[in-house]
């Protein structure tokens, strides 16, 4: 399982229905949610992602559309008795603003919550299954990015071809991280005679809030689904520009150059009460788009072997 | 107009689609928002208040399902060009809470903010047309309610009768004010012949969170109508003594010893589904006993002549 559900894909001020930024990265293993804007955890409940999944919450920066709703999904964890840890990692002066307003109502949360300022990049999260990297964006005030990488996976042995090599059991473990055999009358089985690759890891991008900025491009590339900003139609480059935030061509052309596999494009103003023409501009330059609309899960999938 | 749109009655998680607590006091002049769960911002724009007519903004206590909606519904109005002034009643240590928060995203309010904090109890608004008073109420952390009292208006003229005397029309407004007329033979006509008495003002009491406290009821003594908060179901009289709540019961005893003209009650723990149970134990107490359902509008009204 490798899939993102979106929760909110609107810019600044809720609109039309439409919720601040908020997603949920879901693996085998746990959730990871993505910004938390007001509302997140009635959006959590309304697409019935299941809180006590969620091991890490990332947050981009301190614009309140991003992580007004962090508060209150906290409170609400420790009141339906939440044990398991919560890790946190988020710009450092969140910490301070969450903790005086547990100190307002006297609250002390009873499960672990551990708080992670960002550093500027670099490795945040390195355990079993994945491996998350932040890198910072370009916006009005610091902001980062998060990718996300499935580790390598062990290969899989074919256990009739090893049988046939007569290769004990005891060296299967060995197989699977690709070393070769080698027999009694010291022939060589080449290992991929009897294993096979496992599924590569897969990837996602999170690009939060940010200007165009082509140095997105070698930090993205060949990713297999890119979140990348789209707060603007095309006709409002300047003031998108204005604002540090980008247009739907934009972001194709982020994704045409990095050449990921599939792009989403959310953060629509709350100025545009349709959202199709989003989808319209940003598939000229990039065909494999799709519109960040809340409640969808996309299945992050390799497009090509690699 | 006088009239009470519930925004969200629900107590400490969102749940069944219930919204934590917001409501809004609807007058000729302005809107008062009264307490600002996560998510108001939306429900404001769901039932079509509009935000721009609220001048005052008044929170009970710092519990988060009383307040987390604020920031969001604040920096909204900044980004929907507010200019007019608005006014926020809270505990003190609610203008810190604000101000990190706006730190944090580089954020000035562009119109003008006038926090006051709240004081022990006493008149906190008193302008034209009506006049609001905190009082305090027990609950875990310091907590208020709120008297909203319509001023009290001018008697009317009854033109016919104070011709057929011959009151010159500059003394009308002596007469709205309760003078009798003097004429110019020293003859006394008695105001109430030639005036009649305006509708008389009308009250409305918010107790926010609170345990059962009879030293409420010298409070909100004849109110027209009463929130009274009822967490839990009578059978659960311990549980909310020991949370600094109230039951179905404890609400419609207060109504009842206060004899107000109606009450309605809310903030439903988020344990129960269906409310509708709440309704009937109160109205056992006190008839005239109505649910805080997300949505409804109360007109309030003098139930009898004062």
């Amino acid at each position: 399982l490798f899939a993102l559900t979106i929760l909110g894909s609107n810019s600044a001020i809720p609109a039309y229905g439409r919720n601040p930024t908020a997603q949920v990265l879901q693996t085998d293993d746990q959730n990871f949610l993505i910004d938390c804007g007001e509302g997140t955890q009635m959006q959590l409940a309304r697409h019935k992602v299941k809180r006590s999944r969620i091991s890490r919450i990332f947050i981009s920066h301190l614009h309140g559309d991003h992580y007004f709703g962090l508060i209150g999904l906290l409170t609400s964890m420790d009141l339906m008795n939440r044990t398991q840890a919560l890790h946190i990692h988020a710009p450092a002066e969140l910490e301070n603003i969450l903790q005086v307003q547990m100190r307002a109502s006297g609250t002390t949360m009873r499960y672990p919550l551990h708080f992670h300022p960002l550093p500027g990049d670099g490795c945040i999260v390195d355990e079993q299954g994945i491996e998350v990297h932040c890198f910072p964006v370009q916006h009005r005030i610091p902001c980062w990015g998060f990718l996300f990488t499935e580790k390598k996976k062990p290969r899989k042995v074919i256990p009739a071809r090893a049988g046939s090599y007569d290769i004990p059991p005891q060296f299967y473990e060995q197989l699977q991280w690709g070393k070769d055999y080698v027999t009694a009358k010291g022939t060589i089985v080449p290992n991929d005679e009897v294993t096979e690759a496992a599924r590569p890891p897969r990837r996602y991008a999170y690009c939060a809030d940010t200007l165009y900025d082509e140095a997105l491009v070698e930090i993205v590339r060949g990713v297999d689904l890119l979140y990348h900003e789209a707060t603007y139609l095309k006709n409002q480059e300047d003031k998108a520009a204005l604002r540090y935030h980008s247009t739907t061509v934009q972001a194709a052309q982020i994704a045409q150059k990095a050449a990921v596999g599939q792009l989403v494009i959310g953060h629509f103003s709350a100025k545009y009460e349709h959202i199709e023409p989003f989808l319209e501009e940003a598939s000229v330059i990039f065909p494999n788009t799709m519109l960040a609309i809340e409640g969808i899960c996309i299945q992050i999938r390799q497009e090509k072997d690699t």
